[in-house]
């Protein structure tokens, strides 16, 4: 039975965003936003090119040059503060907090207004970039991280992702939400605060959409669902799966093409975050943050990685308005996981992506999937699985 | 008319790589590669993964590990050493040097062979890492980069790609050949030494595929080229041209996606460099220096790039295996072009690739393509065009 998740308390900051406290016990006493912010124009601040020579968009936010960059720690905008002048959670402290980001990538000035993103008319189109950018602080504790939490605090965050999932894929011209988080100064992390991201697409991605297709054929060759059939043939070989619970798998994928990739699916199909009942919440919950500590536990610092949530509508939806082909449409093959990658390749190097990556998504690999998952169960068993 | 290419020097190193060498004038005086190199194993070193999620294969290389990095200066492997003890270069100097990568992503081992990647069965699909990766010495002078060459050196070395790729395009299961260069310690090099590498991939690239997948559906819309289209476009509008002379046109793309993104076109319709008349690959050597002259008068620093090649065959070819649709083994609406760009945002910050971008091939970028364009035209004023 899917699960019911508490409505968060909502506020408003001084230049009209919305911010939300998802709460352990009681809700935080939240204050006045007392800052002089500039108003935020009617329209959006960003525009949308469709690149034709790929068949996608492509988000152009030239306000983001001046967004906030590794701030002093008492400046920190993700620290809560009661005086409602310093940060951008006016409020006593927080469990979870989400807002509107200042600098987006998409904004929801338009959001409710029936808006679709028109078809690509050719070489030149650009709309309004119109979607919804998120905040999402994890903890309160400027010094913490994702992996540091409680299983139950863990399982909040997954809550208010699972909300705002539920909030943002219901509004008109919304394609695609994507939760995820960044971490590390080595993937261009600017706010050291423990924090993810939203980002609600008008678009399907590029990626998104190519993996539908891959399983919409595989659908049509077999009559089975891709990513069931790759969680089967994962845990059928074991070699390279982390953590296996009831409810939820966790593997290094037999493909990986970044250093420590590791993919975690419920066991049983779920489009998006909002259909996994109490129990399948809970294990992924503690899954995620297993494999987050053994991530830790790989080198002698905090891992630098990238924690990708892939959501999909959990029925064909006639309102899509994909640009790549009719039949991706439908993402009823989805399959919710997370994916999550660093680009630490060894203990004193990084990854990086140069010309076969960036310029042809052609990856190289130095280190082999089955190696990887023997590194990171032994870094689990130095570390103490919390199942 | 198709220009002829001279014929390189050939020479082969302690372990069995063949190499390559281009002269301006004399052929440089070719020494014995006396280090005692381990022999190749027979088979590849490397192994291709299908990754039946994202349809298209992982090249898996552990031994680029132990790949050199960073040497100190009196160890470069890409000087040249009349002794034939300390680098991949035995001779007492060289114009441009090509040769085996002794670290390949792709291995030789069997060209020649016959060999043709199998089509993939479904997970766990893993083959030979066969194909073949290359190292292209611009110049002996270490401190040296691509922008500093002389037009005529400039020729020299898309000359010596051009020879590569007669040769690599021809070769049994080579299906795309990627002649790149990756500069700057902020991209990832980890030898300074002015160099660039050739990857010939036994499989069509999945942005290639994409790519040409996009200009078959505009041909079948249309009746014309994509890419012929978007120069026409962007030589109407002007705004974005960087360089346009009578064989050659560099523009930032509309919808531009990475910092300082310029694409380079012949104004003729060529599938690769192969096709290329004296006259046009002239050009292109002058519009490339060009661009990379104003690349490194943009900031107060040389700027990190990637500039890749993007080439086809000439004809359709029945010998292909392109994995993701029939209709891709045509490429015959590809059109030759090098596609540049920067990781860098502005003097003090660079661009990440991260949530967005590495988990959903969804770009972000916080500078419009317009503003790329002027800035890259007052570069050029200040350092003087070739032309």
């Amino acid at each position: 039975m899917t699960r019911t998740v508490a409505a968060p308390t909502r506020s408003t900051l001084a230049d009209g965003r919305e911010i939300l406290f998802f709460a352990l016990a009681a809700p935080p006493r939240i204050h006045e936003d007392r800052r002089d912010l500039p108003a935020r124009a009617p329209g959006s601040p960003t525009e949308l090119r469709f690149d034709t020579q790929l068949g996608d968009w492509v988000m152009m936010a030239p306000t983001r040059q001046e967004r906030t960059y590794k701030p002093p720690r008492t400046m920190c905008p993700l620290c809560p503060d009661a005086d409602g002048l310093s940060s951008e959670i006016p409020a006593n402290g927080y469990d979870v907090a989400v807002f509107e980001n200042r600098f987006p990538s998409l904004s929801s000035a338009r959001a409710g207004s029936g808006f679709i993103l028109p078809p690509p008319a050719g070489y030149g189109t650009a709309v309004d970039g119109y979607g919804r950018c998120e905040v999402v602080c994890f903890s309160s504790d400027h010094d913490g991280s994702f992996s540091k939490l409680t299983a139950r605090h863990a399982r909040l965050v997954i809550d208010a992702w699972t909300e705002r999932t539920r909030d943002l894929l219901g509004r008109d011209g919304i394609e695609e939400v994507h939760c995820f988080e960044n971490r590390g100064e080595e993937i261009g992390v600017t706010l050291s605060h423990p924090h993810g991201q939203i980002y609600a697409y008008p678009f399907l991605t590029h990626r998104t959409a190519t993996v539908l297709t891959r399983a919409r054929g595989h659908r049509h060759a077999t009559g089975r669902n891709l990513f069931s059939d790759i969680i089967a043939r994962e845990t059928e070989e074991g070699e390279r799966v982390i953590v296996r619970t009831e409810h939820v798998t966790a593997f290094v994928p037999f493909a990986a093409r970044w250093p420590a990739e590791v993919h975690i699916y419920p066991n049983r199909h779920c489009h998006n975050l909002t259909e996994l009942t109490d129990a399948e919440a809970d294990d992924l919950a503690r899954v995620y943050l297993t494999v987050l500590r053994a991530y830790d536990a790989l080198y002698d610092c905090p891992l630098p990685y990238i924690a990708s949530w892939h959501q999909y509508r959990s029925t064909g939806d006639e309102r899509s308005n994909d640009t790549r082909s009719d039949s991706a449409a439908t993402q009823s093959e989805g399959y919710l996981h997370a994916e999550m990658f660093s680009v630490r390749r060894s203990a004193d190097k990084l990854k990086y992506l140069a010309g076969s990556e960036s310029a042809r998504d052609a990856f190289v690999t130095d280190k082999l999937p089955e190696q990887v998952a023997t590194d990171l169960r032994e870094a689990i068993a130095r570390t103490g699985e919390l199942l």
